[in-house]
C-alpha cells in the first residue's frame, strides 16, 4: 500500500482481535501511527514489548486524543463506558469503530456517547480463533474474511463508511453492510447458537458419573473433540455476547430445543426414515460451505493428527 | 511385520472402515491374503480396482469360507443376518468380529447365530471421517488410535481376543477392553451425542426463514461450521447407531437437553455469573484433550483456510 489510509489509529483492547488488527495494519502499511490501550498493564506491557504499536497508554481518553480511526476491540460490555469516557477527546471528523459480536445493544449504548462530528459505524470482522490475548494475535487472521458494517443511523456519512472499508479492505477482508438487528440474528445462529451448544455439551460431559473424565479425554477424537475448540474460547467475551444478543439467542435456542425433542422422539420410538431424512438433508449444507470457500475439503479439518 | 498374523482375511463391507482395514494390512504385511465382499456392485467393482484385496464376492457365506479373521464392515443393522448367512461357512477356529459404533444391540443379534469352535469378539476402532465408500479409506487411519474390544462371554477365548488385539496393533492401534455396555454409554457421549447435536443445528439452521441459507453458508467461519463436519457423515451408519444405542443416547440427550435448559434460562436472565461459570470451566477439558494428544494445539483446528 502506497500512502496510508489513517495517519493514527488507536486501539482499545490489544487482545486476540486489536493485535491482529495492530500487527495487519502495520505489516500492510495501512496506517501510519498506532497507539494502543489496555486497562491490563500486563497486556499493555506485553504489546509494547511485541513492538505492536507506537504509543501505549492505560486511559481511553487519553488514546483516543487526536485519533483519525478509533477501534473498540474489548467485550462488547463495556463500549458504552468507553465511549462516555473518550467522547470529549474524539476530534471532529474522527471515526469511532468497534470489533464487538453482537451489534444492535451496543450501537444503543454507544450511539448516546458519540459527540457531534464524530463518525460512529459499528462494525464486526468474522474472523478469530479460540485464544485470546496479545501473543494469540496474527497479521493474516482477517485475509479472505468478511468484516459486517452496520450503521444504525439514516443519513450514516457516506465517506466516512466508504473509508472504514477501505481499512478492512487493506487488511485483507471483503466487507459487507447490513443493519444491526439483522446481523444479530444472523451471527445467532452461525456463531452464538454454535459456541452455546458446544459449552453446553462439554459441561454435559464433565458432569456425568457413569463415564469417568478420563474416558471422555481418551475417546474425545470420534467426535466430542470438535466441540471443544468453541468450548474454549474467552469466557469474559462470551458472557457479555449472552447478555448483548439475548432476543436472538433465545430465539435459536427455541428452536434448537424443539427439532432436539423431535430427534429425541424418533430416537425413542425407532423411527429410522425420520433419522435418515434428517441425517442426509444436512450434508448438502457442508458442500456448499466447501464450494464457497469457507471450509477446508480434507477429512477430518485437514487436522494433523498429534503424537503420529 | 515378518509373519502375518493371520493367514487369511475376510472383509465383509468395503466402505471408509473395511477399505482402510484392507490398505493397512496390505501396507504393514498383517495377513497373507483378502477377501472382499459387498452386496454393491459397485463398491466391491471400485474395490478390485483399487487392488484392495486378492478375491472379490456379492456373497457373504461364500467370503466367509476358510477365513481365519472375518471382520464385519457394514453398518451395525444389517450385522445379525450376515452372521446367519455366514454361519455355516465359517471353519471351526476362526475369529468373527466387526468394526460397529455400538456393542450391547450387535452382541445380541450376532452371538445367537455364531456356531460352536467359532470365536466370536466385538470391536470398534475409534477412528474414522465423515467420507465414506473403499475411496474414502487411507492406510494410516487407525495409526496412534484406540481399537475397543468388548468380548460378552466371561469364558471367552484368552488366545482369539490376544490374537485380534495383535491384528489392530499392527495396523497401528492401542487396544483397550470393556464390557459392551459400558463401550456404548462411553461412545454415547464422546461421540453419538455430538453427532446428534450436530445434524440438529445444521437442521435447525436449514429451517429458518429470516436468515437465508446463503447467509449462512458466507458466514458459517464464525462457528457453525465446526458442527458440518460431523453432519455430512453417513446417514445409514448413523440410523443404524441411534436404533442401535437408544437407551443410552435417550439418557445423555436428556441430560444435554436439561443442561440447556438452566442455559437458556440464565440467557433469559442474564445471569452472567452462571454464565461465565461454564465458559470457564469447559475450556479445561480441551486443554486435557491436548495434553492427551488426542488433539492439536493449533488454533483452528490447524485448518487450512482455504481460497487464502
Ligand atoms: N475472539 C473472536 O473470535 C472474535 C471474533 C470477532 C470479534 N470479536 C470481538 O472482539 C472483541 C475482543 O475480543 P478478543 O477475542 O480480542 O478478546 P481478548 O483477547 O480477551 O482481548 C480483549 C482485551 O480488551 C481488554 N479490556 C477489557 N476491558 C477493557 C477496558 N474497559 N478498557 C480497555 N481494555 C479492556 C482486555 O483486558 P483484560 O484481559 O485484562 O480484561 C483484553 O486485553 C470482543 O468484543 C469480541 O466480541 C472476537
Ligand atoms: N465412519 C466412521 O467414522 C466409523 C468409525 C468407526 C466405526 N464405524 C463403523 O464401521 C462400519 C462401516 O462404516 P463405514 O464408515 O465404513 O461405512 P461405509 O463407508 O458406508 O461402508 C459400508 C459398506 O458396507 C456395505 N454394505 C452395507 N450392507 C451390506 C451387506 N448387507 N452386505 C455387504 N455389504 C454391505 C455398503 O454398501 P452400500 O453403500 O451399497 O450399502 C458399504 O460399501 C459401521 O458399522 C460403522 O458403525 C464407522
Amino acid at each position: 500500500m502506497s500512502e496510508p489510509l489513517f495517519e493514527r489509529l488507536t486501539l482499545i483492547g490489544i487482545g486476540l482481535i486489536g493485535s491482529s488488527i495492530a500487527r495487519a495494519a502495520k505489516v500492510r502499511g495501512v496506517v501510519r501511527h498506532i497507539t494502543i490501550c489496555d486497562e491490563s498493564a500486563v497486556h499493555l506491557a506485553r504489546a509494547e514489548e511485541l513492538e505492536l504499536g507506537d504509543r501505549y497508554c492505560g486511559d481511553a481518553g487519553e488514546a483516543a486524543e487526536g485519533a483519525d480511526l478509533v477501534l473498540l476491540c474489548t467485550p462488547v460490555g463495556v463500549s458504552g463506558a468507553l465511549t462516555k469516557r473518550m467522547g470529549a477527546f474524539l476530534k471532529p471528523g474522527a471515526i469511532l469503530s468497534d470489533v464487538g459480536s453482537t451489534k444492535a445493544t451496543v450501537v444503543g449504548e454507544v450511539r448516546p456517547h458519540v459527540p457531534e462530528g464524530v463518525h460512529f459505524i459499528a462494525g464486526h470482522p468474522l474472523a478469530g480463533t479460540e485464544q485470546s490475548g496479545p501473543d494469540a494475535g496474527f497479521s493474516s487472521l482477517f485475509e479472505s474474511r468478511w468484516c459486517i458494517l452496520t450503521p444504525d443511523q439514516p443519513d450514516a456519512d457516506a465517506a466516512a463508511i466508504a473509508a472504514l472499508s477501505r481499512f478492512w479492505e487493506g487488511l485483507g477482508s471483503t466487507v459487507d453492510i447490513m443493519d444491526p438487528d439483522h446481523h444479530d440474528r444472523v451471527l445467532a445462529i452461525v456463531s452464538h447458537l454454535p459456541h452455546l451448544i458446544a459449552y453446553n455439551i462439554v459441561g454435559t460431559a464433565d458432569d456425568l458419573e457413569t463415564v469417568t473424565k478420563s474416558e471422555v479425554i481418551k475417546y474425545s477424537a470420534s467426535g466430542f473433540r470438535d466441540f471443544t475448540r468453541l468450548a474454549a474460547s474467552d469466557p469474559t467475551m462470551w458472557r457479555d455476547v449472552c447478555l448483548h444478543n439475548k432476543d436472538a439467542i433465545l430465539e435459536m435456542l427455541g428452536r434448537f430445543s424443539e427439532d432436539l425433542a423431535a430427534l429425541q422422539r424418533a430416537v425413542r420410538w425407532g423411527d429410522g426414515d425420520q433419522l435418515f431424512d434428517l441425517f442426509t438433508r444436512t450434508r448438502g449444507i457442508r458442500r456448499s460451505i466447501i464450494e464457497a470457500g469457507q471450509e477446508t475439503d480434507e477429512p477430518d479439518f485437514g487436522r494433523h493428527h498429534p503424537k503420529d
